[in-house]
């Protein structure tokens, strides 16, 4: 990340957080310059960004402004997806789409990831390299199963901080959350199965649904609260599922949160029907507001919650260390990865356990959640000023996806094509989707240091889409 | 492994190989001290050990002789198991008996691993620290999938060396052998399908069968030239299984060998009926003879043939890499890769890319090999010594594992039971079998370090065994 990308950003989290409200001055080039310890070119190119972004406005010779806010771009409503089990075939689908999005040189709107540039690699390092040449070679025996035992004690600690009673014997160190998610899903269901999904809902639940020849039963899912707990009820009652799987906190890809409360409705209810929640809690440590939001398995006395997690977008992505923590599963879900994988590899486990004891983890925590917070006004920015009239977009509280509602007419799967010829990924409805729904809405990632080419990319995004729209309305569907 | 342990050892290697033959007598322990660099009571210690492994006698003040060959323990013969397809329900005895077998100080004679003392850790872990600072932060990205393109051309490369034509491209990295086996049974068989398996077989197998809702198909396998291709032409005809799992060299449990033209012949036959073959190649490269043994895949014109191996028995276990090379199959079992795990741990893949690269796997292989064969030697010795009249035992030539036939009436659970008592695992013979066949046979593994424990352990086995046997003969199997 360049100098003038930092200063710019940390200028776009200040605006975004009032520290500069609209109409105030932004400091000299010169001042600026002192005060920073950078070069004056340095600022103007901070300065032209943030103009870019549409964030700040030269005036006269006196200088840059903060313009006021815009009228945000409105939030879309409450899904409705098709009630009923359906079969899931979408695995293709995303397949092509992440293909893409894997190339360096494509701009990574599309991608499920967030820059591998926020990372402390320095430190890791160190720490692996330090406990590599350290590691007692019979780890490489203890370690089978559940995993290092420093690491699922500093994995509880964390819990504990954040409200949840866990012990480190009620961890499973996994190979990242996906396998996490794929055990606790295998561990609690058979094929042909009914389980419940949010809609949008994170791919991977879809194709973990499909490669297990299960039913997937979508319900409406509010773009800032997350899944409808009345029809939530409903489906319980009509479909019996085996299974619910939620994202609680920064849901991919809408980035809705439900509200502590609604958590512990959501988990009484589902142990009034005996279901057990898969809850996907990987985005819940990149929080922007002071306080992590707790799990929902804060609530889970029944046993029922199985909380997956990992470090892959907090700390060591690559790494592929994530846990679970599958309550009265604990067992099935052990035994599955002891048939399926064995362990994760031990010199990781031992790195991130001693990383994580250093207490430099909270540090980079915040520094990231910063990044992550600042790229997001950025994009909103972006997205407010470059697509078409009647664009909707939600405004999560941490992760790093928006999703963005395009006009109706807008064929997003044709929008990923045409704007893949351009060198921009993103990532369409339908792959979040069990019916292939949500045809005009697409999930932009602002994971990645906002520069001139994202600005750039999404000017070009917003004229596809326009155009699009314009032949749409026009009756040209060619 | 302490120096008195090694130079017992070396020597018993000179024996196995003839190099000192029957009669001969051993240096004296002044000279051996000082040829060797060692003090006096290293070489007593060493001479005691040898001696108490049934290789040596003192004769008189005239020093120790090494003792003719003892008749060898006879081999076991072919199996015959039942024929048609069975469901397994083979886990939980599998997690009771290797859940004992990880404690420390349990003589680990049931393991399924060699001694973590005989791999280069110094050396994984300057590799690993080195790679760990210098990787590029978009490996996390790059790698994604089929893995870190460093480390597959290297493993390619020695494919080529052992008459296996694989480029880089054809190969997805794991975690582990295990994960690759269960994406290939995975990729090629759905719900209901029959698979052959050899009998006994690696109880893996077993696992995925049943995770995976399969049918076993048990074909007779031969302790030394491994499954009988007319059975296994027959169970073509009547069962049409969709895979057959098979560990051509070096198998588990049995140790046995396919010869290179039958390996030939099994890849033919398999063509004919378009059947694909699972090849768990991991022990491959612990042969005692001067050549690497082929795997079947050396012979797959048709693309049928989906060979898995792993780092975890050869060099860096716990650090968690194998592969897969599943031919036409390549694609789905990426996919299933991608939807369970996503990747293997990227600064890892990195580190072995670079000790491979620095040719010192091979030396560590030869040093390995030869303990592993001195291993073996006396392992049989103590066998051959310690075990009731009756016993059959394998003689591989490769690998780290025995297979023993003790007289029909001994209840190999039970022994496992009374062993473990007494601090000892084994592994019980119904372990490797779908129908829990082989109640009177046990896997013997060899590849931890031979002391005075290991002989003390295999005396107390022959006398739980004996008495075992005793107590059946009599007519008291309470």
């Amino acid at each position: 990340m360049k100098r003038y990308e930092i200063l710019a950003d940390e200028l776009a989290a200040a605006i975004a957080t009032g520290a500069l409200p609209a109409g105030s001055r932004l400091p000299s080039v010169r001042a600026a310059s002192i005060a920073r310890g950078v070069s004056a070119s340095t600022v103007f190119e901070a300065y032209y960004l943030l103009e870019a972004r549409g964030l700040v406005r030269p005036r006269d010779r006196s200088g840059y402004y903060v313009l006021p806010r815009a009228a945000r771009v409105p939030e879309p409503g409450l899904s409705r997806p098709a009630p009923g089990p359906t079969k899931v075939d979408v695995s293709d689908l995303v397949f092509d789409v992440l293909r893409a999005t894997r190339q360096r040189d494509v701009v990574p709107f599309g991608s499920a990831f967030p820059s591998p540039l926020l990372f402390p690699w320095d430190q890791l390092g160190t720490a692996l390299g330090r406990s590599a040449r350290s590691v007692d070679p019979w780890r490489t025996v203890d370690d089978i199963g559940q995993g290092n035992v420093d690491l699922r004690t500093q994995i509880a600690r964390r819990y504990a901080l954040a409200g949840v009673a866990l012990g480190a014997d009620d961890l499973v160190i996994t190979n990242g959350a996906l396998e996490a998610l794929n055990l606790c899903l295998g561990a609690v269901t058979r094929s042909g199965d009914a389980v419940v999904i949010e809609s949008p809902c994170f791919y991977a639940a879809l194709q973990a649904i499909e490669r297990l020849d299960l039913r997937a039963v979508s319900v409406p899912t509010d773009p800032r609260e997350g899944i409808d707990l009345a029809a939530l009820e409903r489906a319980l009652h009509e479909e019996k599922p085996r299974a619910c799987w939620v994202m609680s906190s920064f849901q991919n890809p809408l980035g809705s949160s439900m509200p502590t409360a609604k958590k512990r409705a959501l988990v009484a209810l589902l142990a009034r029907h005996e279901v057990p929640l898969i809850e996907d809690d990987v985005y819940g440590e990149l929080h922007f507001d002071r306080v992590r939001p707790p799990p929902a398995k804060a609530f889970d006395s029944a046993g029922l919650v199985l909380t997956c997690s990992s470090f892959s977008k907090t700390l060591a992505p690559g790494y592929r260390i994530g846990w679970a923590a599958p309550g009265r599963f604990a067992e099935r879900v052990l035994r599955l990865k002891l048939t399926t994988s064995l362990s994760s590899a031990v010199p990781i486990q031992a790195a991130l356990a001693a990383y994580l004891e250093r207490g430099a983890y909270d540090r980079h925590l915040r520094h990231l959640r910063q990044s992550l917070a600042a790229q997001q006004a950025s994009m909103l920015a972006a997205v407010q000023k470059h697509l078409p009239k009647g664009t909707r977009a939600t405004r999560p509280e941490g992760g790093y996806f928006v999703w963005v509602e395009l006009p109706d007419d807008v064929d997003a799967l044709k929008l990923h094509r045409l704007a893949l010829a351009e060198g921009i990924s993103i990532a369409p409805g339908p792959m979040f989707s069990a019916r292939r729904g949500f045809t005009h809405c697409v999930r932009l990632n602002y994971g990645h240091p906002w520069d001139l080419r994202a600005e750039r990319a999404m000017a070009t995004l917003g004229r596809l889409a326009r155009s699009a729209h314009a032949r749409a309305a026009s009756g040209d569907a060619s």
